[in-house]
């Protein structure tokens, strides 16, 4: 069961923002900004000292003075003030709170008493808190946007993302959206976690029909063996993808001074996780780059990988990087064999790898690519297919057409990843298509593989749960 | 000693294209065409049947009609007419050949036939020969553009880069000047290898002057031994760093059939690399990380590193990666733990990490990075910085002025690495700037670290080797 009070974190009827104000260089001006330039579908109430409007919304002295329901509130408060609005909120019966301002637990002793008692007053009133030391959370469902930095337009996506602190989830958001072509569902940072946790959090998404996919970045775990077991839960229904930090000396001390909690050791944490069916990203790269894979992939049926490629260059790679991923080249079928061969006149044979390269040219692109896929999609010996393709741009058409490619990619419902790489323009708006017909592209072979291989790894443990 | 030969594949005075056509989708008319668009400085001679002109150059029908000396010929003849244009060039004393046509040693034992007869014809006259199987070699200092994919206006740079095969050639060189803001010196693939190879390719750019930085893509090494004598020699002088593929089962049988040559076992390689102070690529993105950072930085005196962010979330993963490359966080001096503490009115204590997350906003943006790097540029301890930058933009300028950080990294003489991420435009644009001062950018902090601890790797080597 989901909290009611952490549902509203998510879905308020109405938002209270403490410190609203007309000042456009403070955070107290763009969170209220954020909210009405996307069209929040719930109520906006400013407050501050003097009860001004802000950006034209009616606002109030304090939230005592709103005469209607408050679901959730926003505090931008210096840490001080904290306490006292916290009890007014409790007063006023509101559901949520959402602490922004940082310097409490992750500062100094005051700031942990302090926390101490936003928590006790939490715990009485059944309130629950977010944060201190967060940015906000964002929900593309309701365009609730709650960000101290100015939002750009969001994307909807079938991925949730979870962050342990605010500037990170604002901008890997924006990098996501804007780099790797990637909406979220919802994006949370979780900053000092002095009531609502992570494991909360995944309760929620665990359930929210926008979310398919989670992302979770985590410096320190507050209690590893829950959040194992509701990963595990979670896991067989959405695939979650955890990116845990502080793993070395130093980076654990940094993270106690960051974010105010303790990191484990990372063996411990890596067997755990893996155990839970967890996929683990090995640095922030894998991170994005397994969201994008698991957000537009189907779960390949085995490790059986073919790769077909118009650079053998490149295309070794992916063999190297296959071997690398624990991931089988794929042996062909005498079919698909034969069916190459037709493409190669004059090469000795088809072995491994599908090199294009030396008809490029000669054949049309289509009818290469087409025809290859044709075959590797048809062949029951192949799991999943890497494609690459230098994307060229002359009179006649020399890149597949992505709609060509999206009919063997419906029809054969295995996973088909691409390397899309040549000219940084070209590449960016050809990948854009091919990833508008659900094929991921990426800037190079090992990094596409990779990519599959955490497809593959999390089939696997899939299999062992449910087989088990 | 280079061999003149050798040299005339690079400093032609004048260039024969044999298959020379008006017919605008084929190889003979682009290359024509690459090399009168952007002004090669030689005689450009077309070369067809019937000795017509191509884009306005007068035409012949053989080499032999040509009425001057021809110091380079390029043949895109097929296959079986190639040993006769040989022998017509050598009659003519070209100094040099590069054969474009594939359907040699990588197709079957006629090919193979082929290429010995070819090298017969090399050896006995002193000719030299590129190729087969490739596309052709650039030297962007006089403009001799010898591609059979039109090429975009090449930008030069410190970085020589030697390709196995030909796609790969042109699509990472495109690539690394679009993507990465990098040109090239020189770029050359070797295909099969028949006369000319890695070896004196490598002894030709460590003369050049152009070229201070080598990166080379070797999927088959012919002589090992040789190579590797020849890169540690190259090595002291300038940086050579090698992706070597074809390292798998799969891959290296992909290799022999794709360039005709045979790769060794993968952990003898790994070790000669080492010995011989090369710096070896891991993957495809390491290739291109390295390239970047050692074509723009000194090489760090030490393996001490200072993280400077205004993410704590990404300054864990620097120091995080700091540990898994074999770097040392940097303790900082009492000096420069002042200094910093002097930018966070009531924060705990600098640790390892200087996060100016907390201050961001308050302080005005270049007071903040200044003089956080400032201090870390000062402090002895420290041999190389990583600086991580979330790239804003907003009314107030919100990102470290470039030339502000450039005056201290030009006083310091010790690296400066950079994270920018953020919204992909503003990244972008502000990352350029960036690096027309001198600091290498990368999407993600461990990509930064990475880079950086190949520099200081080869930095150990050279101490070693100039000790020793």
């Amino acid at each position: 069961m989901v909290d009611a009070g952490v549902r509203y974190l998510f879905e308020p009827g109405s938002v209270a923002v403490v410190g609203a104000t007309n000042n456009q260089s403070k955070p107290g001006h763009t969170i209220v900004g954020n909210l009405l330039k996307y069209g929040f579908e719930g109520s906006v109430y400013p407050i501050n000292r003097t009860g001004h409007s802000v950006l034209g919304r009616e606002g109030y002295r304090s939230i005592a003075e709103i005469p209607n329901e408050v679901d959730l509130a926003v505090l931008l408060s210096a840490p001080f003030e904290t306490v006292d609005l916290i009890e007014e909120c409790a007063r006023k019966k509101v559901k949520a709170v959402v602490i922004c301002s940082g310097g409490f637990a992750e500062v100094d002793d005051e700031g942990r008493e302090l926390e101490r008692r936003i928590i006790d007053i939490a715990r009485e009133t059944g309130m629950r808190i977010l944060g201190p030391n967060i940015n906000g959370p964002i929900n593309t469902s309701n365009n609730l946007l709650l960000s101290m930095a100015p939002l750009m337009e969001p994307k909807r996506g079938n991925l949730a993302f979870i962050s342990q602190t605010g500037q990170f989830m604002v901008w890997v958001t924006e990098w996501l959206q804007t780099a790797f072509g990637l909406g979220v569902s919802k994006a949370i940072d979780l900053g000092n976690k002095c009531d609502v946790d992570e494991i909360e959090v995944l309760e929620y998404l665990e359930q929210d029909p926008a979310t398919e996919v989670i992302a979770i970045h985590i410096e320190a775990l507050k209690d590893g063996r829950r959040l194992m077991e509701a990963a595990s839960r979670i896991g067989r229904r959405k695939p979650v993808i955890v990116l845990k930090t502080g793993r070395s000396q130093d980076g654990a001390r940094a993270a106690l001074s960051h974010s105010g909690s303790l990191a484990g050791r990372d063996e411990v944490t890596d067997a755990a996780l893996r155990q839970a069916g967890v996929i683990r990203a090995q640095d922030f790269d894998e991170f994005l780059d397994f969201a994008k894979a698991f957000s537009r992939l189907s779960i390949p049926r085995g490790n059986r990988v073919g790769v077909v490629t118009s650079t053998g260059g490149g295309g070794i790679m992916a063999l190297d990087a296959c071997e690398r991923c624990g991931l089988e080249v794929a042996t062909f079928s005498a079919e698909t064999i034969e069916r190459m061969e037709g493409l190669y006149p004059g090469r000795e044979r088809v072995s491994k790898l599908v090199d294009l390269g030396p008809a490029m040219g000669k054949r049309d692109i289509n009818e290469l690519y087409g025809s290859a896929l044709d075959a590797m999609v048809s062949d029951d010996g192949i799991d999943g297919i890497v494609m690459m393709i230098i994307v060229v741009v002359t009179e006649n058409p020399t890149n597949p057409d992505p709609d060509i490619l999206m009919d063997l990619v419906r029809r054969g419902r295995k996973p088909i990843i691409a390397c899309t790489t040549g000219r940084q323009d070209w590449v960016t708006e050809y990948s854009r298509t091919l990833e508008a017909k659900g094929v991921p592209t990426y800037p190079s072979p090992e990094r596409a593989v990779r990519a599959l291989a955490a497809l593959r790894r999390y089939g696997s443990w899939l299999e062992e749960t449910n087989g088990g």
